[in-house]
């Protein structure tokens, strides 16, 4: 979905020229259409360094295999190193029609660089098959690594947040109604163990993505017994795919980056959801900074929470790219298929999304105001019901018959629109004997959220103990 | 998914300027990840046509209604014409981090021109929400009927391709098991007849799509009793939306669009994976066109159905942006909600990539070279098995005994290596005495096409009668 | 995913006997999970009816080919009758192992009650293919119009609701975030257009869903001439499918249908949204019946919207269907492909989803409680921000500077904690010197909704013409 | 998708009795759709045994806790022990209407068995929302055991046909075009590879799922200090999850398992493909076992591979309940809603469709016919052409010149009609000087596998360290 096809730009029609590189036996010409249709350099360029890395380590491999002599492997070594220059300084021109992708591309470059006659040794036993594979996994695997950072910072923000505004008491809920009291700082633990999981599945991931498809030829391997550990060692692959077919086949590695981002955004859309709901005027618990919300052209007293409703809504993007991989890849045999060319703009554009929805999020939950006062008020005595009914379970009333009692007070509360911590004793007694004054000792916010002291529950001990699991998985 | 996304390019950090839509009450500036992480100028900017005649008739409109005098309007009419003229000669200067999108650039670059007193009063009564959705369903329209100009192409060539080639006769699969004798028309045809339903299902999608948004504002309607119906015919809608809020809220029509697009890709892809499979050595139905194959740059005696596979392999990613797009608006509460910015992308891409598609099957279809005594050769007697127990059918012996019989010969035939056809008689009577001498009449694999006459079927009549129907949905 | 298979019972392992319909010749038995894996049987039951009716029809066409004789007939069709009574009387007993599927088994049956000289006939150029065909789209026509009452019930709920309640005035929010009044009852046929045009869409559909593949054979058609017309019109098919291949091959008319509702889902789940979100303690502008509500096993004071929660999570499973169908259909060559009973199950879980969750829409809004007096206090002066600004528009200041002036107002109010409604005349004045008394009067929620008068708007008249254009639809 | 839900049989109407957990405070009836749109029993009853095993351990740490007598624990623990038997000899009666979810099944069963005024204590301080996690989760730890030791037998039969079958040579193909030749077990190994993957994710995931939310209440946690690594040891569990919010909130554990079983899926659905092409009539290198495949009601003569074709349209099935549950969670706040219910239909069908499809599988290659003949028939000289490439290469001549008179090489064969494996040494000498005697020696597909032998290639040395590797991996 480069901006080039976005306008619709189509590249004229050409004759396969001479490096197209299947040369020499097509007779008849391309279609226009079909050459920009086919044509991969205007999103595949992003693996420019990996190609040129991956071209180096194979000529090093052929260069002490003996295919090539150290001055071929050498001029060919610099010439790529230009290459990557011309690439980093914005200066290296695609010609449109012949550099199909970036193998193509860098190729062609070489040769007018060092000549075609060296240029034309480099690509001795390879295929393409091989190459984009580890370009897709040497990109990848960076790009995960950043990820991962920006996915570790975000955590140390919820950490420390967690921490210093543990004392916040406010509703917690379940479908959406108030249920019991909960520390604020719960809450933002809740998704903290989300994405420590998410971290975890990355860490996981990021091990099969770097393992090296290079050697493994067009499907059979490769005929010069080529090094493929020297390779892979080069590159800082961690290991070896084993099976040519396979690695020129697979795209899982794509596929499970964003089976594992996908998951990680809807964790991403449920956060955005909820401080979307908090920061209403109706609820009035948050309020995001200006840096993360925008106004309307309209309307002038607007302040949209833009920053988490794209994040919400990316999480569709995200899991679509998914779905349109496992769509495509799910209907093919065996071994290389053009259909996998398919993977490569969902995987930039997924990671891109991933890496900055991340980051927003990040920068969401920095500058987020909290109103505490907001929240208070927002407790109402009904969300201690459930301390009621513990308070009778405490005097040995079966639990069953509590959950009845506190419903019935919570049934005069309404009907007599006494609030229930404002209901006397003889209330209390007329529901049922077995209450006694201590009964109003249970309306007390912090210390029902305190009572819950058990691991993983609201209380000061608990939640600390939270916070402490979640730094020594960033360590 | 534009290219200034994937290469990660990042607007300088800003403080909102007097610019920015909303001025006048924020005070905090916008952290530089969220100002590209918000902004759509660099794919909205496709609507620039659009957002610029619904700003037209927007002004006329008020012009009518008061709010605008004559001078007024003629300074925005001819200014708005050069903005335009800017973005056809491709001289529009986008100024990064002010331009969020295409409403904001163009009232900007107008008011430049024009100046900002009358310029600024354009927007009365409007909004960005009632502009977005106005945009896009223009733009939709549009593209839908070129899109539309394109499937009764592809369906002409299959007509007359089916008209032409209606005396090759070729095995017909089910389980990609040979089945029964066809016509090589009458399998083109079955998908004809599938795009046939796609071509009726995009006319009443567009319908849809070309209903007016213009006048409901960001969600309650416009207070300055706008002229609708004039907006709307100016612009060439056929009707007006007649809730602003679902107006504003709703991505129906692109949603819909999506799924009249995968559904269409998913013929598109069964087709593409037949003439895959026809053109497999094994096959050897037909050869694509030099056109539509690439070769390998390992192998040089491969000739790949790289157009087949692309057509196949992106039906996955029409899918998925329907799909992604599904879930960003599934989750959402009503009107506008910034995750529908969400909704671009995925359409112009998808738009693109069924548009392509179309007319990359087109083009594949009509360079195709068939070859038919493959095709007859591929035929087996086997495949008349089903004749054969017909023929005892027409001798009064009840179905499932002559389907048990016929299934007798065929065992008989692989057992004894005879091939079916050239069983003697005495073969056919030992097993079964109903069996006479015509039986041999059944080893005709035209007579069974032709046998086949009911409507729908394989003889000639019938498929004429396809072609027939086919032509006449396309006038 | 019937009861059978949750269970995990399988069938016990059984050679295939003289009742599998393509007997004679295979010699091997099955794998008794191969069984369970193969059968369809305990879903496809569902079209018990459809079946025998599509048999009939099958038996007349035969009879009048001469095929059958009259007495054939006869016995045919009264023995067909008395299986389906055994079916309605819940008596038909299903030979685990042998029954694989409901074509098989109401044949089965047939032969035991007329004999299997006669049942045998029954078949005669028949293929399973068209017969599975046939029988879902009887049974999903009448599925379909029966939804298509369910809808235009709802649809009436709404309009009436939306009459009688159309002087509820309300926050209107984008964003979720206060925007502008509007009238509960623009919200309620926000959703009444949305549904109404899934009403359109629906009657589209079905006409697509109820034309007729019999008489289409496995995939070339039928040899005995058979009478496609006549039988389509004993069925009440509006039309022929034109190509055999095409009518075997295509699940189109399923997929097509779970497009249909997979979008309905999503109306349904926006409009849960919502009313979770006003049903909330914070909100409190709707309270569920408690025939919509449920309870919490542990929390005696909570109410959840458990049916709303379950018409929003019920619209994933609505998608799910229809995006795993799409991918087992996009992946096959043409014609019939085991991969297509694939389609069955999902389905028929799709329409009963649909069917269900519009039912209980519709019960929900008809039992809703609202709560106009919580509507009004949540309306803020804020909200008529736009007001103010559209008040200085009708001063000819551009509406640029209105906007700005308004901002300047809330941010006024904002800081001096006076609610902009109680700011005084001189408050205005010192901001912008063009404010008037009669400023005051733009404070107002009733005049601010009345003034959206253009089509569309939340005027009265505006609201009432859109409950007219809805009871137009459904007449 | 319970089979009560297809028949569309409804509960009767019911008022919500003294057994509905909440009790006490309703007033109003159910609607009796409602009440089935609700109700869970009729699927999540999967979970019996997990959910009395819970209880027992519940009840157990409560006893230690102090909450229940020494008595009381045992009452309840033989009182559930008696549920379990009715389960276990199904004579379990659920009570329409009144039993909607499994515990409250258990727990109204045992109250009639040990007396309510026990019973009543069971669930003291537990929620619905902690039972349906931890039964899930116990459930789907034991059935994911299950499934690993399915897919260790399915490897243990590859890798043990691949080393009896490693002297088969095939056509190896990319874009289904004849590449080069390899080795029948270098295909099933590509194969191996992906399922040793898969078997490694799903190690993985497994250690997630077997995390214990028992303790976690409603959301707040336990207000009895309940020992939750005592209740997590006894249910076998391997950690704790740290956030009651997190706990009741997550089906990340059921998203994670579908997205692991819907890209195993993928794999078993590319291998499904490859063998039905490899059984057609054309290819005929495999032939399914009767067991494995079925005939036509109509075609005498057909033996249809439905056992692979239904592996391939269940991957659709299985992605599809993936991709519904991500957008149902995708789009819900934080903790316990309702909507999370949908997970656990499409979690039991999902395993059990994943579960059957591995055994499927494993049956199909148990049984397969090869046909070692036809591989080698399929075998063509152009496949070679890589070699004679390489054969130049050898020579020094650059790869992509050898690239190009290999290409030359394949036209003159094409357009003389001449094998290139019968063209003379003139022939080739023509084409290029550099050719000698010794180029003939290419044309040997037995040495070309072998010259594979860097690791990963058709190689026997390397297809037998692949085959040790997988061995590895099941031990």
């Amino acid at each position: 979905m480069a901006s080039k096809q976005h306008e619709n730009v189509r590249a004229p029609g050409s004759k396969p020229g001479e490096n197209m590189l299947w040369g020499g036996r097509f007779t008849g010409g391309l279609d226009p259409l079909m050459v920009s249709y086919n044509e991969s350099i205007y999103y595949d360029r992003a693996f420019h360094s990996q190609d040129i890395l991956g071209s180096i380590a194979w000529a090093r491999a052929n260069h002490k295999g003996g295919i090539l002599t150290e001055s071929e492997f050498s001029a060919i070594e610099s010439g790529l190193k230009k290459v990557e220059v011309e690439w980093a300084e914005g200066t290296f021109k695609i010609v449109p029609g012949v550099d199909e992708d970036i193998h193509t591309a860098n190729e062609r470059r070489l040769g007018e660089i060092i000549g075609k006659d060296i240029a034309g040794k480099l690509h001795t036993g390879r295929s393409r098959n091989e190459q984009i594979a580890t370009d897709m996994r040497l990109w990848l695997r960076d790009e995960l690594r950043t990820i991962e950072s920006f996915l570790v910072d975000f955590l140390k923000v919820i950490a420390a947040r967690a921490e210093k505004e543990i004392d916040f008491v406010m509703p917690g809920y379940t479908h959406l109604q108030r249920a019991q009291p909960i520390r604020w700082s719960h809450w933002m633990l809740s998704y903290g163990m989300a994405f420590s999981d998410d971290l975890e599945r990355l860490r996981e991931v990021v091990v099969r993505v770097n393992q090296s498809p290079l050697g493994c030829g067009a499907l059979a391997g490769n005929p010069f017994n080529i090094d493929r550990e020297g390779m892979a060692k080069e590159l800082g692959f961690e290991g070896l795919l084993m099976n040519s077919m396979a690695a020129v086949s697979s795209r899982d590695f794509a596929l499970e980056t964003m089976q594992w981002g996908s998951m990680l955004m809807t964790h991403i859309s449920r956060f955005a959801e909820d401080l979307i709901i908090y920061s209403t005027q109706e609820f009035s618990f948050v309020k995001l900074a200006d840096a993360y919300s925008t106004g309307s052209s309209l309307m002038p007293q607007k302040k949209n929470p833009d920053s988490l409703e794209l994040l919400r809504g990316k999480s569709g993007r995200a899991f679509g790219q998914m779905a349109g991989l496992m769509m495509t890849i799910k209907g093919i045999p065996s071994t290389y298929n053009k259909d996998l060319q398919e993977s490569v703009e969902p995987l930039l554009d997924h990671c891109k999304t991933v890496s900055d929805s991340i980051q927003i999020a990040t920068g969401v939950i920095s500058t987020l105001v909290t109103n505490p006062e907001r929240m208070k008020a927002a407790l109402d005595p009904f969300m201690l019901a459930t301390d009621l009914a513990d308070y009778l379970v405490r005097k040995k009333v079966p639990f069953r018959d509590t959950h009845h009692i506190s419903g019935q007070c919570v049934a005069f509360s309404e009907k007599t629109g006494t609030l229930m911590d404002q209901m006397s004793i003889d209330d209390f007694k007329a529901i049922d004997k077995r209450f006694e004054k201590d009964v109003l000792e249970c309306f007390d916010y912090e210390k029902s959220v305190e009572m819950r002291s058990a691991a993983g529950g609201t209380s000061k001990a608990s939640v600390l103990d939270q916070i402490a699991a979640l730094k020594a998985v960033l360590a």
